[in-house]
């Protein structure tokens, strides 16, 4: 059994705690927030504190807290010597206080506050500085039945830039695709399987395997058309760059 | 019975002809191409021809052939009044010949060469310029179990270009995630479940309400972490025009 006290009351302590609860071998001794309220609708299920002085003892402490609040929070910290990690892809590990033992439990996935997550399907990203730290963090996510892999900081920090661009930039295609259907006359919810279909080949085959369309086959018509038929001018220049995008990337074009 | 006859040898094509050939109300009765050796493979399953006199009757004729050459391959038909369909998302119905009887079936989805597909998951956005040739195209869809959508020609253009966001351009996005990740010392795969997630998302919730990350909380500091650890200018001029396309659509920024 692995007892965990939780830090935090965001989106990913939230999924955390869902998970943590419902696993069998990890029990959820405390979960603390500055403010009460946000944890209040847990109060049945686990003991909730505002007070870092009311900390009880654990096997792990998980700051599942913003970027910059990790290395203040961790120094507040009344502990010493015991095992403090946090749920960052962009921090250090060495950004929080050398009076903890450290290391970082990074689950990489995007969470939705009302949806549920099986953590089958999330990678966690473990790094501790003392080896024998590894394996409690290895048995947590096990025990999520996670996938999980030893990354260390800048490893850590690359995956999390590679996901801005798979997921937020990606996301943000998906949303102009919605403005340019809705605005005229056509149903985004057409697009949905090919959304869908996208982003089942790249498990399979490479990106650059999958690509297809206008760009890569270089069919100036087509582009010229697309371009012509786009109302405003930055839906264009992202068409623009990201059609060169593609012809660097399949030898169409020097940028 | 639905008795079709194809045209063109390309992967839409291929696709096709499996799924008619699976499926219990549709024959194909022949299958052109202007090349056989294409369509060798085959002999055994279709009568395959390179020879337009050669064409038997059917109830339809799908040109699934490259948008440049289906107003002259439907002009060199020596048919009258028949039905002749093609697949194609931006070329509008009234390019085919008008010999003919005319419409579009054009499956929204990207297709790969050695993967099948569940037509199940594949939208048919169907026009007809008469009334009485609708059901045709109905019928063949619903045998295939595919969704089906009346679209007219605007609309199938729209489409057509809002999918070159969502399919070519965010596979694109996953293409510089890979690069990133691999030039980088991590690895693509643990992105993967991520893509996927982000693909999910959608289904259900609108890409505006699906958007997280550092660009729509305006967090500055993380935004300049990335750029500067981004080798290429080329994925820097993408992170800013995206951040800001974000931002643009989340009221952080006026463009």
């Amino acid at each position: 059994m692995v007892s965990v006290i939780l830090l935090g009351a965001g989106n990913v302590a939230s999924h955390l705690f869902e998970a943590f609860y419902n696993a069998e071998n990890i029990s959820v001794t405390q979960w603390y927030n500055r403010s009460l309220k946000k944890l209040s609708s847990y109060k049945n299920k686990v003991e909730i504190t505002d007070d870092l002085n009311n900390l009880k003892a654990a096997n792990i402490y998980i700051l599942a807290v913003s970027d910059d609040a990790i290395a203040e929070l961790s120094k507040q910290l009344p502990l010493k010597d015991q095992f403090v990690v946090h749920t960052s892809g962009s921090v250090n590990v060495y950004d929080l206080d050398k009076k903890h033992k450290r290391g970082v439990f990074y689950p990489l996935q995007t969470f939705s506050k009302d949806t549920s997550m099986d953590f089958a399907n999330v990678p966690i990203c473990i790094e501790t500085i003392n080896k024998s730290d590894y394996h409690i963090l290895k048995e947590l996510a096990l025990n999520l039945g996670s996938p999980l892999k030893k990354v260390n900081s800048e490893q850590r920090r690359v995956l999390h830039l590679a996901a801005v661009f798979v997921n937020n930039f990606t996301n943000q295609l998906y949303r102009i695709g919605h403005e340019i259907t809705e605005s005229q006359g056509a149903e985004f919810d057409l697009l949905k399987p090919l959304i869908l279909e996208t982003a089942k080949k790249v498990q399979d085959i490479s990106p650059y395997m999958a690509q297809t369309g206008p760009a890569k086959r270089n069919d100036k018509k087509t582009i010229k058309k697309h371009l012509n038929s786009l109302e405003s001018l930055h839906h264009q220049d992202i068409y623009n760059l990201l059609t060169s995008s593609i012809q660097q990337t399949h030898g169409r074009k020097k940028l």
